[in-house]
């Protein structure tokens, strides 16, 4: 568990894409986020309140978060430096680029020092065991997509946000570098070892008794050549109750594969719903999550309309709309499910 | 590649199953293994000659392999005098423990010293890419199952001899530990990382122009909820265009998982196309292989002309009565998508 509040640490970005895993955070989780860190004042900002490492220790701060992605993934001489200052002024440091924190010998001498905690989000957890598939308690829903990169991280916040604005016990189960730093711990699925993709999304998401439900993050795509084997472990080991299908209107090829169409939307969710039959029989579809970003306002709402007639189901802009329909049909499957559990909060 | 003549490292087993890998060896690579080396004369024993490392080397041994399984696959301080020893001697070591030998100081040290190499068959190789589902040149063959363990390996050496029988280029291309100590080369998808699975199988095949035939090694089963991600990224990267299709008759359930039955043929041969179809649309199902070695000679006999009824395929088991039928239907698909590169030898 990476420890709350966060100062954000932007280095010297120029590029506003590159400080997205931070700004991800800074819009899932406002009030865990006290403060900025920049190296320069042309950097790339969030806005937030900029401070120095002992400032934000004296407003509360635990740890640093390293929300950029630079080229390479590698830390900078300078990176370094701030980061050996953060962890003197008593910070521990989360970070999501490749080079890791544990291979670089300075940062494990004063985080030992100090006596703080270095949290590489793209590394997988040790101890991982193979799954089993064995039907375990709790409803769990899962994010599912026609492609990479097409809202599953946003939709499962949405949801997640959705069911706790309704009184309901929810808990959203990061599988991504960004989303592990927005939920403070979760599993980089696209870094376990292949034999231990499903067991790790079971113990992400063990069995629980108190009527609550597991919206977890979904990755990649089964029609994706080169990610559907994250994609499967991940929906066999989730071993979800309801799916949410997630598509991007107007992408024009499947993400870094110029010429391979995305796949459509009836023949994806019929593919996930046979595929997630495997852990769980009973699992059903509850809605799509379109990202209509692409369109005018007329055109998405004509587009979500002729899904939604398509597939009878709720279709919504998880940014645009917000979730509501989905989750309505979320909550139904839940009450169908655990009449006792659900009730009366 | 690691060299071969080999000598076979037997150890001390008492257990026939323990040396299962070294028995593939033997039985699948006769020409390549020159001998075996036991720690006492109550080991069990594969009828090769015996020798020691001195010998072996005289005789040509390139390389010792540790063919056997022993609980916690580690290493013995016995095993390790022994490995030390076959170094001096001028072999190099290949290992399917789990234990690496590139973790042992001592082992290392001695390699280096002795100008020898170490393989780590378990271990993935560095430097894998993400995979692009783009068409290559070549004709592949994969095995897929209803379930781990029901013969993919075997079969797929079965066809690759057959094919060679017949005068066809053909390659055995490994994906697990003894079928890569059988080839010499291989990548053990299991232990890849989940983002590099499809990657690394489209490396373990790549494009080919020489009108051969690779025949790729399948692992564990779709259905199976502890392996399926294998399993979907195998086959993605493998690109094949034929599939044959691996069942062992009267099991009683998934590997390891009591309760959970073993999935339809239809259905498996299906969903294995359909998901296939994503990197090759042109895949075809060329027979199913069934382990009948439960049942009596007529059974067997009964219970793969059911199964040829059903699917309209040559149906056949690969060590009863071998593979030709299936041979026959993999070669006319050769011919149907490549009738100039394969006619005339």
């Amino acid at each position: 568990m990476i420890a709350a509040p966060y100062l954000l640490y932007l280095g010297d970005c120029r590029d506003p894409l590159s400080i997205k895993t931070a700004r991800g955070v800074a819009q899932w989780r406002p009030d865990a986020c006290i403060g900025e860190r920049r190296l320069s004042a042309r950097a790339e900002s969030l806005g937030l309140a900029p401070m120095s490492y002992a400032e934000a220790v004296a407003q509360g701060a635990r740890t640093v978060l390293i929300g950029v992605a630079n080229r390479g993934g590698v830390m900078t001489d300078q990176d370094r430096s701030e980061m050996l200052e953060a962890l003197e002024a008593g910070l521990d440091v989360a970070s999501g680029l490749h080079q890791r924190l544990r291979d670089q010998p300075a940062l494990v001498e004063a985080a030992r020092r100090n006596g703080r905690t270095l949290h590489d989000v793209r590394a997988a957890p040790d101890g991982l065991q193979v799954g089993d598939g064995v039907r375990r308690a709790g409803f769990r829903v899962l994010t599912v997509g026609t492609d990479c990169s097409v809202g599953k991280m946003y939709t499962s916040l949405a949801i997640d946000r959705e069911l706790r604005l309704r009184g309901l016990r929810s808990d959203f189960r990061a599988t991504g570098q960004t989303g592990i730093m927005i939920a403070g711990s979760g599993v980089p699925v696209d870094n376990v070892i292949s034999d231990f993709v499903s067991g790790s999304v079971e113990a992400l998401s063990p069995a629980r008794h108190d009527g609550g439900i597991d919206v977890i993050e979904g990755q990649g795509s089964l029609f994706h050549p080169s990610y559907a084997a994250v994609s499967l472990g991940l929906l066999h080991g989730a071993q979800p109750d309801v799916l949410v299908l997630c598509h991007e209107a107007e992408r024009a090829h499947m993400r870094g594969l110029p010429g391979r169409p995305v796949p459509g939307l009836a023949e994806t969710l019929e593919r996930n719903l046979e595929a997630a039959r495997v852990t769980n029989p009973d699992v059903s579809a509850a809605g799509v999550s379109i990202n209509t970003s692409r369109l005018s306002e007329i055109d998405a709402r004509r587009v979500c309309r002729a899904v939604e007639d398509d597939l009878g189901l709720p279709v919504e802009d998880s940014w645009r709309t917000g979730v509501s329909r989905i989750t309505d049909r979320i909550v139904q499957c839940l009450q169908d499910l655990q009449p006792m559990a659900s009730a009366g909060r």
